[in-house]
């Protein structure tokens, strides 16, 4: 089959690899008919020294099972199902407590042998406790929205409700990137009273006042700080959902929550030290978020996503074949795209 | 009146100061019956630059209501009270959101021409807020217990609320100082399930046994961490409380917490970073805690302390009377006291 390797920063080629067979009798093969780049996926873009042997790309993706392993249960073949960023069992302790990214049996697409979501099938570890089947058609309209419950809405959903939100609650979004509307769409979900989103670019920040933004900063640094205490009354927000993984956005995220607030973080941090210290501890503020265990959330958004209430899906703004992934790499990572659906 | 001042690092004098007298008509003045030395109290002991102007300390105490101001409703002079660490209004936003260590209105004792607890009468900005009422006489077996109300016990119980601590659930307290033992008591009272004391004074982790904690590790450090990882096959705990606030302690409460678990900061912070990358941000590791707004947990706590389910005014063990606090502050730094009661 055709999958998406990369080989260093810059270096994304699509390239024929074995095809994925069931190895283990827990493992399924799922034909993709939807996959994506993810924001994270720009990071080893920018920064990968260059390998030898590629490496699988892509942890989001939808399809059909093609086959079965002889132990999994609840599956049949030619269902359409979603696959969450990192499969687990749903079983262990962790999975129980909904943290699936922390799974004793789990791991992630593109590692130790198991396939990339960006190719044309991957061999699922774990089938039965991953994937969800999705009660639409091949054709379905919804499949961009459904594809999001894989990783960006999901995620934007895990750092909202890690930071508490609730009705009559402010909220700042750190990031206008697909995580940070989807944070924005997900806060106003949960009835977030005021949702102010802090981004530069217009056509992003325009779709986030779409998902519920109420307010845009565009600035950023001490004077977005400055704005979004002048719209707060100085106090801040009670939520900061951290969006971007900057050292610069982490420091704006903790300027603006207010005292007892909570800076929930979903971007891959490029930072090894958080500056909390005496102040932070006497304003009572906590740090929270994380890889999001989108499997545990999958059931609770998807009727939300199915009746059209949410349309995550929005964030996608380019298709490509899979023959262009490189070429979705370079979009993302000039920020000419915002997400960029692949279709196999 | 006499009341206790300091002056630099290990320089506490006991001297002569203008007796408290109404100032706001939302004052009271109370003569002090009991208050003590916090471990808090320690860091300026070891570092405070030597000063010309003596800063009055003390901030947990408890007493008689000898004066009013005209706004106060709610007290009569004469009222035995328990006065929580910080003064505040108990009515703005964040008073009611419990947060009264940010109020609006509220303070520290000691700053801003408000007395200390540590001598003979406290004015008490605030009062009708800040005050709580007694139901014992003032020659009460409870009154150490009940003093705790004012900071140590609700510190313990602040650390362990916000950590999330309920039935079932694994606690690792960082530090066998009477906050760690606190922490120790409330987490069982919460319904913890194990908990590990770290801390290396026998005599202090022997209390810690009898106050719930199962386990004790007297290792440090990466020893330390290892230890409780032994102890937990592999995982770490659901809940550490980190009592100490030296950067150590911190690195060990982020070694031997699980996967999804939560950090929870009582010590005051020595240092100014944490270190939380990408590792916690995988791990989904959140960082809570901090000062304690008492108020909000004193009538929660009362009760228990009022028919001896807990006793938290064991972690007292030396009584001085107010002339001999220097002796106090001298007690507690060499580690021969383990927190030192005053009687003016």
């Amino acid at each position: 089959m055709r999958a998406t390797l990369m080989y260093g920063a810059g270096d994304v080629r699509v390239e024929d690899v074995p095809d994925p067979k069931i190895q283990q009798p827990t493992d399924a093969v799922v034909r993709v008919l939807l996959s994506c780049v993810c924001g994270s996926d720009l990071w080893p873009y920018g920064s990968m020294p260059a390998a030898e042997q590629g490496r699988p790309m892509g942890h989001e993706f939808l399809g059909v099972v093609e086959d079965l392993g002889s132990e999994v249960s609840g599956l049949t073949r030619g269902d359409l199902v979603v696959a969450p960023f990192v499969w687990a069992d749903n079983t262990c302790d962790f999975c129980r407590e909904g943290l699936h990214t922390s799974c004793r049996h789990g791991g992630r697409y593109g590692f130790d042998g198991v396939d990339g979501g960006q190719g044309e099938a991957v061999r699922v570890p774990q089938a039965q406790g991953t994937l969800v089947t999705l009660p639409v058609a091949e054709d379905s309209a919804l499949l961009p929205s459904l594809l999001t419950l894989s990783d960006v809405f999901s995620t934007g959903h895990h750092g909202v409700v890690k930071a508490g939100v609730g009705p009559g609650h402010t909220v700042t979004v750190v990031g206008d990137g697909a995580v940070g509307l989807s944070a924005v769409l997900a806060a106003r979900r949960l009835g977030a009273e005021r949702i102010i989103l802090m981004g530069r670019h217009t056509d992003r920040t325009d779709l986030g006042r779409e998902f519920g933004a109420t307010d845009v900063v565009a600035e950023r640094g001490d004077e977005g700080v400055a704005k979004v205490r002048e719209l707060t009354v100085g106090d801040g927000t009670h939520a900061v959902i951290e969006c971007v993984g900057a050292e610069q956005s982490l420091h704006t995220a903790l300027g603006v929550v207010r005292d007892g607030g909570v800076v929930s973080r979903l971007g891959v941090s490029q930072y090894t030290d958080v500056p909390m210290g005496f102040d932070t501890l006497m304003r009572n503020i906590t740090l929270t978020g994380g890889a999001a265990p989108a499997r545990a959330y999958i059931e609770e958004l998807l009727p939300d996503v199915l009746d059209g209430t949410v349309e995550p899906g929005r964030v996608f703004d380019r298709t490509v074949g899979l023959a262009d992934t490189p070429e979705a790499y370079r979009a993302m990572a000039q920020r000419e795209a915002l997400k960029v659906l692949v279709r196999p």
